[in-house]
This record gives C-alpha cells, sequence and structure tokens, in this order.
C-alpha cells in the first residue's frame, strides 16, 4: 500500500488578463501528465465559481481568494502533486505570502505588454473595462504588481507557446530532481 | 517519476457537535497513515476558517460550506488520497449531492443521542445556545438529518473510541482493496 512519494511543488502563473496564462498552464499540464508527473491545474475563474461565489474584486476579496486557491494548493502539494495555478494574482505581497507559507513555490510570471493583452483580450473584458462596464480591471483601473524574481518569466508577446511551456517544464522537472536527489541518504 | 496510484476515497464523518466526529477522525487517520495509507484530514471548523470565514450558519451558508469541503476532498481524492472530512453536515441532500457527485464516498455517521452530546459539550457551545446566545444550533434550534444508509454507524455512547475508530478503518481498507483488485488486469 505505501507509495512512493515524491514532494509536491506549487507553480503559480501570475499575470494580466490575457498574457497566456491559461495556455501556458494547459499545455504544461499536458507535458508534465505525459511524463507521469502527477499534476493538478487550477484555474483562477474556475475556483473562484466553487470557492469563492461570495468574493468579489476589490484587493481584500482578491487576496482572500488567492489565500483560498494557496491552501487548497498546499494541501495537494503535501500529497505530493504537482499543482499549477493560473491566477492574475495581481498583490505582489500576497504572493509573497503564499511563497513564505508554502515553501516549494515557483511563480511564473506572464510578462506579457498591457497592449498585446489587449489586443488578444480573449474574453471580451478589455473591452467592457474601456467601456466602463467593469471597474477595477486589472492594468486598466486596478495596480498589476510583477514579480520581482520570479523563477520563470515567459514573454508570451515574443515566445512561442512551445518555447514558453517549455521553460516551465524545465523549471518544474529541474526543482523535482533537486528535491528528489537531497531525499537520497 | 510515476508512482503506483491508488484509488482515493472521501470518508465524510457527519453527526451532532460532541458526537465523536473529530476524535473518531484522529484516532482513524493516525491508523491509516501507520499502515502506509496517504491520509488527510479536513475538519469543518478548521475549513471554515480557511475557506469560509465569510459564511454564517444559515442552512444555504453550511450547504455552501459543505460543498466547498466536497471541493477540495474531491480533488485530493482524484490524486489517490484518503480524505477523512469531519463536519456536522447536518442537511442530508448536500450530503447526498457530493456522494453523487464524488464517487468514492463512505459516509460515516456518529449515532450518539443528542442528550450524550450535550453532556459531554466539549466546546460549550449547547450551554451557550441554550442560553440562547448562539441561535440555529444543530440539535437544539435547527435539525440534524442523520443518515439514512451510512456505510459506517458508530455509537460512540456505547462503543470505545478503539470501536469505533476500527470500523472505520475496516471499511477503508476493504474498500480500498475491493478497488485495487477491480483494477487488476
Amino acid at each position: 500500500m505505501p507509495e512512493q512519494q515524491s514532494k509536491g511543488l506549487i507553480v503559480w502563473f501570475t499575470g494580466l488578463s490575457g498574457s497566456g496564462k491559461t495556455t501556458i498552464c494547459n499545455a504544461a499540464f499536458t507535458e508534465l501528465m505525459a511524463r507521469g508527473i502527477r499534476t493538478e491545474m487550477l484555474d483562477g475563474d474556475a475556483v473562484r465559481k466553487q470557492l469563492s461565489r461570495d468574493l468579489g474584486f476589490s484587493k481584500r476579496d482578491r487576496d482572500e481568494n488567492i489565500r483560498r486557491i494557496g491552501f487548497v494548493a498546499e494541501i495537494l502539494s503535501r500529497h505530493g502533486v504537482v499543482v499549477l495555478v493560473a491566477a492574475i494574482s495581481p498583490y505582489r505581497a500576497v504572493r509573497d505570502e503564499l511563497r513564505q507559507s508554502i515553501g516549494n513555490f515557483l511563480e511564473v510570471y506572464m510578462d506579457a505588454p498591457l497592449s498585446v493583452c489587449e489586443e488578444r483580450d480573449p474574453k471580451g473584458l478589455y473591452k467592457r473595462a474601456r467601456a466602463g462596464e467593469i471597474a477595477g480591471f486589472t492594468g486598466i483601473d486596478d495596480p498589476y504588481e510583477e514579480p520581482l524574481a520570479p523563477e520563470v518569466a515567459c514573454n508570451t508577446a515574443q515566445e512561442t507557446i512551445i518555447e514558453s511551456t517549455g521553460k516551465v517544464v524545465a523549471a518544474v522537472v529541474g526543482f523535482l530532481s533537486q528535491t528528489n536527489d537531497a531525499g537520497t541518504p
């Protein structure tokens, strides 16, 4: 019954809406699963519906939502799961709080210029924010605080999906092999 | 890297405050871990602080809280974890909803009479409820709907902790061995 339990990891994708979080997260998920790595993906929008229907988009509510995602991700990582989280998570302090409290934490900064994200506008949200239909939209009238020392940065305006995904997968595999080596007596 | 992934399971302890959920859940956790079974415990009160600080004790809020715990438990169980949940979860409909949607679900009914639970009153809550300081308290002025066909029932007013724990552990081990046998080609 006992399994060989590998150490888990949280891979936290942060960036503007339209920066490519979900796309690269999905691609990395597929690639990691293909390598036999126990992986889970928590998408900010999907988790919001499950855990945070009560929360809005004030700073306080956004931070609470991020902490809830962090809570779930941390439990999963303790059971040896690589947890990919895709959430705008615009505020640096709460991301750093998670990094401190969780430990095995890789921050992946989806570093695409606002102009590119706004042109992509996959959900039509920038258009609505510019039209004043959405208030407090990250990048428009609410801040995005970029990571100061992310483990991975993907400039998705210049890199291909394969390139960005490759960086993330390499970082995860590198982390896991280090951890496993360190665990060998 | 690939691990031998066993199927997970949710073991849902339901019962009045003071019925022994946390006690038996803790004892079963220790025993399952000692057997090398990957186990997690989600205690209703603790999870409430992490995921549901916004929620109160109306039927609607209680059900939402139970659904959030179910969401976390379901993800964990998909990764081969045996998840022990200890939550009053007084309403039958939402428990049955989880059973239907999750699948690998064992319901453990902590079947102790109200009079016994009230005499134990480990948190002093019955006293406060009787004094009118807490409204909507399960068993006093809010209903507890007992399970109609629980996989395990523990009459903690008559059984010892070891007896009740043994029933739960036996049910879990039985479930896992069935599942593993069925998975063998």
